[in-house]
């Protein structure tokens, strides 16, 4: 039996509630498969460990994280800790030191989710985002000159590398390929005069190499109005860290909300381990409460499956996540329901029990 | 008889369609009013000027503009000339030389206009964004290094100034406090680390002088997806210079489409002359065929109006606007209408006339 080691973090505020849902539903997979079990090692990391240790991590945390098969991540920050720490000490430092350089981000109206918009339907709004998430406007370069003067100026640097760029739209247009879908770089070269216009130049040259994908491009402005007025434009999308960030969380919007929405961290060389996470933050105002919706989570998990080769699972849970937004018998307020979140947990795993997958 | 003297700069695509309708407006505006009238100065600048002249504005065309009370532009940019050339040499250059540190969009959804999303009325879309307009991201600063190397990489530098920074907050602060609203800021401390960290304290600081201001402060992705889960939240808005470009297009998408979205450059101490424009671009693809919405153009004279002191008649305009909108008898196809530009214009002005402003 196939055995997937899993670094647990659960984080700051509710991640440590959702993430317990999303093991739920993983041992579940795991247990109807029978050909493959999960072992998860926790890591009590995040803002109370850097209350109690000033460290958001052990030093040696890198090292200790490094031979797990993946990592499942809660979610980081909390207020009182600055985020140049909580961030940059844990949640970023991972991405960046582990050259989790593609950051996959599913945008797809799942039946039975709220969609805010009047006009859009299921086929709408179905949309790959993948960001870059190891430098561009993340890079965290820049300076801060006489400080307190009136001549005080502060610079922020993106920093785009050829490295960087290729294989970020590589892989794009590589996904684009296997799905035969479209590809649409999301970019800002009339204002951003240095890195957008070296951003559409690699889309282009790199596209020499995959004629048979269709493009498209478009200013990041006009994308984000045509996100909500033609959201069926979209297919596979391409964009830098930033307008990424942005993008994906409008994104969210259409698709059911943040309690909806997931996030992989790949490394798609499988140099160091791939990272999965809800993309909501910790939420301090409904910490502890146990309405914290589990399904972001869930779905992050249902990637974390993909990842791991185990496809048809990946797919299984997703549908029923899906069911269970459908049924409406156990929902967290947020999406109207009154259930806990353990509750939500547990209605995903009496569905994936049910599904045909596990009849196979 | 004052005389406002105007300088016109139609520029590109359905610049010059949409312009015209403006045109028309503002001198039917003044000879309702008779105390005031307006010298227009037109200027052919744009895409075609370049192509026939190799610039983009007389060489002296600054020094031309300076003397006038306002500047009404309509688009610049056309397939066949890069942006760098076009838009820096124009729309961007007149932004930056002549200080129009401030850009003023309202996003405010009319009776009659139409929109996505399910659960806003009126009441819930009504806000002021005041986007920093001179440096940040557009300072144009950055390098390309090891060109074609495999070591390539590209900066992009924002440049965030003391002077540039206190002075946008500070003029949205005094707009907050003029117009008894929320103030609300947005930006991206937690990974732009030096730039928007300072943004951040700057906000803080220069609140300090106007605690009768309620202030909130969002990070620009959670504030993307409010903008379509809950713009109630906003009011006024003060943000960057590219974050102020998306959601102003977001703005656009959720209040009736870019056919209705208006902008103001303005220099506030009036040492140079301020532009109004719409902000949609030049739109080659439907240019030329009459069929533009002049209806943004229109609104940008309205701001214009009520910069030179005729708020009555900003008003009026705007009011006449929202009619031709709610009647449904004169709009372009974009609205689903059939009417030409002209036609457009042409029922604004009937509008206008008819107003009560007018009867006074
Ligand atoms: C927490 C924050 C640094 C992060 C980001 O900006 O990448 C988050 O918003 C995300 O999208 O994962
Ligand atoms: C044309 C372009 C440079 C401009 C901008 O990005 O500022 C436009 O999108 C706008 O919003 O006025």
């Amino acid at each position: 039996m196939k055995t997937y080691r899993i670094a647990v973090i659960p984080g700051d505020g509710i991640g440590p509630e959702v993430i317990a849902e999303g093991i739920k539903v993983l041992n579940r997979a795991a247990e109807l498969d029978a050909s493959f079990r999960f072992e998860f090692v926790t890591f009590p990391w995040g803002c109370e460990y850097y209350a109690k240790h000033g460290k958001m991590m052990d030093d040696d945390g890198m090292e200790k994280l490094r031979s797990f098969d993946a990592i499942y991540l809660g979610a980081v920050g909390y207020p009182g800790v600055p985020d140049h720490i909580s961030l940059w000490g844990l949640l970023l430092r991972i991405r960046k030191e582990f050259d989790q350089y593609v950051n996959i981000r599913p945008i797809q109206l799942l039946d039975g989710a709220p969609c805010p918009l009047k006009d859009a339907s299921k086929a709408d709004i179905d949309m790959l985002v993948i960001r870059e998430n190891s430098e561009g406007e993340y890079a965290g370069a820049g300076d801060w000159l006489f400080k307190g003067k009136p001549e005080e100026v502060v610079l922020q640097t993106g920093v785009f590398s050829r490295k960087g760029t290729e294989r970020i739209i590589r892989y794009a247009y590589e996904t684009a390929r296997r799905l035969n879908k479209s590809l649409t770089s999301i970019s800002k070269g009339n204002a951003l005069n240095y890195s957008m216009v070296f951003w559409d130049q690699v889309f282009e040259e790199v596209g020499r190499d995959y004629p048979d994908v269709q493009t498209y491009s478009y200013l990041v402005d006009a994308a984000a109005m045509f996100m909500i007025k033609q959201p069926q434009r979209f297919e596979v999308v391409v964009t830098s860290n930033l307008f990424g960030d942005i993008l994906t969380d409008l994104g969210a919007a259409i698709a059911g909300g943040l309690g909806l929405a997931a996030g992989a961290n790949v490394n798609p060389d499988r140099t160091y381990p791939s990272m999965f996470e809800p993309i909501h933050g910790s939420a301090p105002d409904i910490a502890g409460r146990g309405i914290a919706n589990p399904l972001a989570a869930v779905w992050s998990a249902s990637q974390l499956l993909d990842f791991l080769g185990q496809e048809r699972w990946g797919k299984a849970v997703l549908q029923a996540v899906e069911q269970v937004m459908v049924e409406r018998v156990a929902l967290t307020p947020d999406m109207g329901g009154t259930a806990s979140t353990s509750e939500v947990g547990d209605r995903v795993v009496t569905a994936l029990a049910a599904s045909s997958v596990a009849a196979k």
